[in-house]
């Protein structure tokens, strides 16, 4: 066991694949993290061999250069793997378990977690509510997109697949547990989708695609997806989604009435985040515009679910007030309307059990939906560059092999 | 009953009590009525004989002329009073039934009516979802600052009170029902306060003194209220609340923590919207700063309620994207914060009767709250002119000389 | 327009096909009519040419005698029809407009109807909340198993269907919004279904059924549906759910853990009610067996919808206690479990626009699942027949011949 | 250190005083402990010097002999104590602090803990879900009413007073977090207790008064208790509320009548359970009198709140079913009216934070409504006994002199 190779971000655009220390149940220093956080003992966690890490959206605002995660950080947040090593005050996960890691760190102590707000658990990130695994300004856990990773206070974090030998055949699919299909889901479920609902999603990446398909199973009547991206929406319409091409020159409502009959939906999700760019060719970045957007196209006292991400401050942003956070948004217009606004990161541990136990018994086909494609770990930089590409796959990196290609 | 007298907007900072038609249950043309709705029958309907009827602060847009709200147009929604006249299809409110009107009005038969969404009626205002007496672009609906009112749908809007003289011993309290005790109330549900929470109102004007008195109601253990008036902050501490002068130079969060000993509080309340000015002696029109302040001061998971008014254009505001409504808001510290936003008018049917009986029970003082003053009909344009000096003052007009003064 | 068939209660076990009079906007003397309602105006009210009637598991109850519902009773409350005539007060819902009639009557003014509770509204019953038509003891609302009906506060009840064309094509899934598909739904939601949940419905009658399938469109993971009669059994296992057999000997846990490797579920739907008969061959009626059964193999913290019908009196009974509607029931194993019951008539408006929604955008198939059977409305006594034998069939009367067959 | 003494049940009718073993993070054998249990380690746990530890009134069930609770069993579950000694896995707790433990021992590392089922707990006793200190068939967790005591897991159990010397002067109140008031406080909020709700809490024991006063702290208009006792029923209205002597002649509903206008309540609150007598003089145990009644005096679509122990077995009971814990129960009239029964132990981690702040800022006033009274530990048998004979005090044990007197 004395090699870990691990996904590193070495500069703006550049993702190599280098050999790290094998994980402690320790958290020792290193880029990233937190002086409060170095030598951090962690007998309540557990050394996993990472069986699936996927890529996710959100690593690729670090590798786009446009934070300041510091060279050297080792990514990856989206881990499941199998327990090889126990620490002491751990007393119901057991080496052998398979088990997916929620994105977020939690110690399940605290106020937030008790009231089941694991995504700013307030004991893991010395700077502020909530952490992640391989993130900048995190706290400095170390990232999983590697061979082994360390999770702490396991009791509480993981969930364990009841079948070992079930778990492997849908592994593609219950990978997406730690991140991206909660992540969908949540976006749907604060969007107020329920049986019947039209529903709007922005963006067709791959958590546009998990919210998509979540809506669908909450028992969205119809589900549209906007994109920009021609292979993306394809991919959405490959498992039953309408779709709105955003490079027409239609407008977004007209284009949903055309679907409808009626130029507004039920529900709204903005899988996008700030990163959004202008509707229709050559439009620049318009940090705003989806969450503009489908304030004008969700019907009064709808909801706006908002799992896309939104910063404090963005170095690279195209004016002033963006660089600090602050958007031009149409508040007014929500107001006239009536809508509710929910953000943040999705509380993974609220949704993970009951969508585990909704693709065990075939109920959804999340890997399917977003186009997992295993790649081997090596692979991780083609993958980064593609993704960045915006082909419509979801990447998952294989460390040990174990994944069917 | 051959007359009616009624305050009516002339223009800008003017409006006078003149004699208008006495209602009939048929909505005739006239000042901002909808040509939609010129002619609508409404058998559905009652005549009031108006016993209390408020000044809002919201009336103040139009009269500062703000608004496009044309010259001829009658105010007021808030609207307290006997029926005197039943339309044929009224089968539960008799004539001498004592009531409360809420603001919104609605149809009580469209699907948001059915799901609780008074305030976005589907039926009442050709133009959009929600509508009011007296208001600019609201459909045209006769404003209720009069002697006598029409109001449409009784069997459905109207709250009648169980007994009449228990009623007038506490008119003063249930002429709030009508609107700015059920918003007060709204903004603390919808900023999720509940035992215990530790709250902060922005803006002490009757409806942020509303929601403060609301969140003690709701089991509050803190109640901050801020403004830079310092008549209206100790109208706040009159009943228990503890206030921030923001005229100091020391930051919310600075004076939030002296208050509580940390700098943030479990719930906010933004009761000022797009009229808000800038923090500190001096500052202008700023229209997004409360909005921002209080993403600020919200613990992590937090709720803001957000009953103070944001338009959807505002001809006279500072700059060119407040003028359609676009305000620079800090998203991204609402979304590192995972906070929810609730927008929109008060649907008052929701909350009006629990409220109602809570007063009849003596378990809320919301007229010494606001300070509820009687003033007579003549004497509006006075009580327009000294509410938008700032007094600490809520005005209740007595068409009748029914009130207690 | 002369005639009108309908259905009539003659006696126990005996119905006949006979010609009532043409319906009114007026609520007539008659069968069962309470004498508080004889002679009540309704022009809020709309006649239906009845496009389909359905045959429901409650009127056996009075069919069989152990009610005192009065000959000549007409009967039926799940009702969909045309449009054709509407009365003065009626101001959205118009002539040629394809409906469903919730079958809780309700009158859309008083405060249960205003805050959703349509099943007890206070208005139309001079009893006891909430109504139904064709019903002993409740109010004496002329029973829609006929050619025409009259529906009360039609704006406020009626469900119009937004194409009619699209509508004629399913209407035998529509016809069930009137009734047991929103009363399978409410079953389940009050259960506590959500996505991954496993399930036990009680009953494979046609509520039984609805719950199942509305189970699995809520995002269950398995479903279980427990009976005596194995066409029933067969037609749940139809459509995907696992059954349980209660005439073998096995336990009801056993076969529980049989199926899902736990002897437990996450949610149970009592869809039997008070005729429940006990398990085994030759058991006689043992009125609390299913509710005793589904406390023990619902999970702690879990919850249990009670659709099935428990009544205050019933003079069929097996005991004395059983006669004043007291049953035996394990209230300390509920508690120990800390279980949820909620019981009662749904609450129809609550449901039946977005399962509208679901049918026409084909997410489910009830019609398919509770195996709808049209048949002429001169076959009902029959198709009565036909049910109480435990076919496994609903039975849908086609009064016009409009229905495909 | 050497000694602890402890309340120790000796056998029907009497409990002592005596010296125990100094608690260890270990769960060893003795009196009631669960084999699975013996041995367990507890390094997650700290050791408590009891400053308060009161007398509950499901103690009185064991005490009273009506249980299978072995001689040499420690009682007491309502712990509040100073930390003194901190296990290895003990990471946010200190010695030093002054907490409240609750009740149910949650391991906060299984599904239910996460879902905020502490009550439920699936970890902590093997034989069902759900535990409690000191308790027959809880799996033998050591009872509180000791100097000292063990809390296992207590990062996620115990909940620490922000402000020692504070807490101390509120201590009679603190004390109460641990059970009496999070269980009033949940029978309350699951009778869907709000803003100008009226609410009959049967039963004016110590968790009828603390329900009493949550109502009252809810925003009830009207809270009404009903009991036998004279002396509880002063000791209610001495906090404001009316109530129901039960044993007048007048029936229930006719009382309420008298006292509201109507003879029912917007919700009621079950604090007596199975021990219930029946209504009127010289009546003896009727275990389903109380559910029956407030089922009969709960408007339409209301709740009741079921606090109120209702136990698998009793071997005391008056009959053969109520022997197995069933009981008959009116379910008709309960479904006739729409109405919720929520059921099981309070989940106290839920609710003792908020409470806690509600203390703490003078917003609740419970040591005072429940007329706490603070005892020598070496009083508890006089304390039991006195407690059983209906004195209207709640008991709380003063094992080192901390307490006020």
């Amino acid at each position: 066991m004395a090699g870990n190779k691990a996904v590193t971000y070495i500069g703006p655009g550049k993702v190599e694949v280098r050999s790290i220390g094998f994980p402690e149940l320790v958290l020792r220093d290193g880029p990233g993290v937190h002086p409060a956080n170095v030598g951090r003992k962690c007998e309540h966690g557990v050394i996993l061999k990472v069986v699936a890490t996927n890529i996710c959206g959100s690593d690729q605002h670090m590798v786009r250069g446009r934070t300041t995660a510091p060279p050297g950080l080792v990514l990856g947040h989206e881990i499941t793997g199998e327990v090889i090593e126990v620490g002491r005050d751990v007393e119901f996960v057991k080496p052998g378990d398979l088990c997916s890691v929620p994105f977020n760190i939690a110690c399940g102590r605290c106020r937030m977690c008790k009231e089941g707000h694991t995504g700013v658990c307030l004991n893991v990130n010395p700077d502020r509510p909530g952490s992640a695994y391989g993130y900048v300004d995190m706290g400095g856990w170390v990232g999983g997109q590697a061979e082994y990773a360390m999770v702490p206070y396991a009791d509480w974090n993981l969930l364990t697949f009841p079948d070992r030998d079930q778990a492997m055949e849908k592994i593609l699919d219950l990978t997406m547990l730690s991140d991206i299909f909660p992540t969908g889901y949540h976006g749907a479920v604060t969007a107020g989708v329920t049986s019947g609902s039209t529903v709007y999603v922005a963006g067709a990446g791959p958590v546009g695609l998990a919210a998509a398909h979540s809506a669908q199973f909450l028992g969205a009547s119809v589900v549209i997806v906007g994109d920009m991206n021609q292979a993306r929406l394809a991919q959405a319409r490959s498992f039953g989604c309408e779709t709105v091409d955003l490079t027409q020159d239609a407008t977004l409502p007209d284009q949903i009435e055309q679907i409808l009959g009626e130029p507004e939906v039920d529900a709204a999700v903005d899988a996008v985040g700030f990163e959004a760019r202008g509707h229709g060719a050559g439009a620049g970045e318009a940090p705003a515009t989806v969450l503009n957007s489908i304030m004008e196209i969700t019907r009064a006292a709808g909801k706006l679910g908002i799992p896309g991400l939104y910063v404090t401050g963005d170095p690279g942003a195209v004016d002033e007030a963006a660089k600090q956070g602050s958007l031009s948004i149409r508040i007014g217009l929500g107001w006239a309307r009536s809508q509710t606004f929910t953000t943040g990161q999705c509380p993974v541990m609220r949704y993970h059990r009951s969508l585990m136990t909704a693709i065990l018994h075939d109920r959804v086909q999340i890997a399917k939906a977003v186009n997992a494609t295993a790649i081997p770990l090596d692979d991780a930089p083609q993958g980064y560059a593609d993704f960045d590409e915006g082909v419509a796959r979801k990447f998952v990196l294989n460390p040990h092999g174990l994944l069917p290609t």
